[in-house]
């Protein structure tokens, strides 16, 4: 039977073996949130990559360059890391994305047979796709410069739960993820006001990033990494338009 | 003000500074329980060392060999992991332990000017040391293999709760592990009943040592490392006896 694991922080990835897994990132504040909205907005592909230098040199290949680096827009990038830069002007664009954590999550699960990339953003969807595939998963949590963070965890335990059905549980931090959740799902906002991550994010007063990116099933794509770059099959979806 | 961090497994100690913390390693299952115990019972001292080679060579200086690999006793040695082996017959004694995670926690964390043993059986007696010492304090859980467990989690989330008047929790593992401990805390061993170090030591069919170790308080005894040595300056108290 198929199995269902967290791996709490990228630091953490040493003690799984990811090459007979279904590998799922998730950075919900907020770099797999954008990478979602940008997929099902339209854009061509997102090309994943660990540093800004490495990022930078993608812009004569036609790139956009974008991400931030502790939370802030990078100054000669073109996007900045909140989704709501993510859903006009961005169908058919080439994205090269750098960011803290996420992208790093990324880097080091590269040999997984699958990688996806989940956010509550398209929660459903990831469950649907993992749940068809024949691996079992590790969900990845980006988490911050390689400690954990509250709301990786909680979609982790968002996706746990609808995962029971299908195979076991066999992890104590997929356990604890699935308590969190539980506890959290009512008011996910409001569970992660003393997150340290969503105070970060106060202080740069984008409140309603954190409100766009704990909304579940906004988007039906699953980002999906082929030949190093995240696309997805589906056409572009409608979904909120920036505002 | 004082902080309060927790540190979910001893993976993650490189992305922390243990140098100016009071740090409390916490091994609930069952290292760190058998410790309190020990030193509860009048032991002597406890020498905690990481590997068996270095623990057999304590012998000669006239110390017990204690401890366990994968949760059972070492063939030649003279105690294993289980609490009821340190109740009776240990006034006095010398005890060298290794343990597959505890002392290996500890074995990172010496770099602390304060290191003390935490465990449910010594909860309310480590919130108080911790509170009257200056350093911000470092919650260090012992996991299982370097991944992350519940049960040291939940000793961590009880740790937090009884600290709340004192300083501040900046931390999203702290916080994490306090909702679980409040989830959790009506009933200890029902919500660790699915966790995976319960279920392996059921398969070792040990359940009274998990009764035995997810109850608090029953000892006053604060283990301190001094000089590489865990001891306690407190007399030896009452507590059960075996049986």
């Amino acid at each position: 039977m198929k199995r269902i694991e967290v791996c709490l922080t990228p630091e953490l990835l040493h003690l799984y073996d990811v090459r007979n897994k279904a590998v799922v990132i998730v950075d919900v504040l907020r770099a797999t949130s954008c990478m979602v909205t940008a997929l099902a907005h339209g854009a061509a592909e997102i090309f994943p990559v660990a540093s800004l230098d490495a990022c930078r040199k993608m812009k004569a290949a036609g790139y956009q360059l974008a991400g931030e680096r502790d939370g802030l827009k990078v100054e000669d990038f073109d996007k900045g890391n909140s989704p709501f830069e993510y859903l006009e002007d961005i169908a058919g664009k080439k994205i090269a994305f750098t960011t803290t954590n996420g992208t790093q999550a990324i880097e080091k699960s590269r040999d997984a047979p699958i990688l996806v990339i989940g956010a509550f953003l398209n929660l459903s969807a990831v469950a649907r796709f993992v749940e068809q595939q024949p691996h079992s998963v590790l969900i990845v949590c980006a988490g911050w410069k390689g400690r954990y963070s509250l709301e990786d965890t909680l979609f982790a335990g968002a996706l746990v739960e609808k995962w029971q059905s299908v195979g076991t549980l066999d992890c104590d931090a997929g356990l604890s993820a699935l308590h969190l959740y539980r506890a959290a799902k009512e008011n996910l906002a409001g569970f992660l006001e003393q997150s340290s991550h969503v105070r970060r994010l106060n202080r740069l007063n984008i409140h309603r990033d954190l409100e766009f990116c704990v909304t579940t099933d906004t988007y039906d794509v699953v980002p999906i990494l082929m030949n190093n770059r995240l696309v997805t099959n589906r056409p572009a979806t409608r979904g909120p338009q920036s505002g």
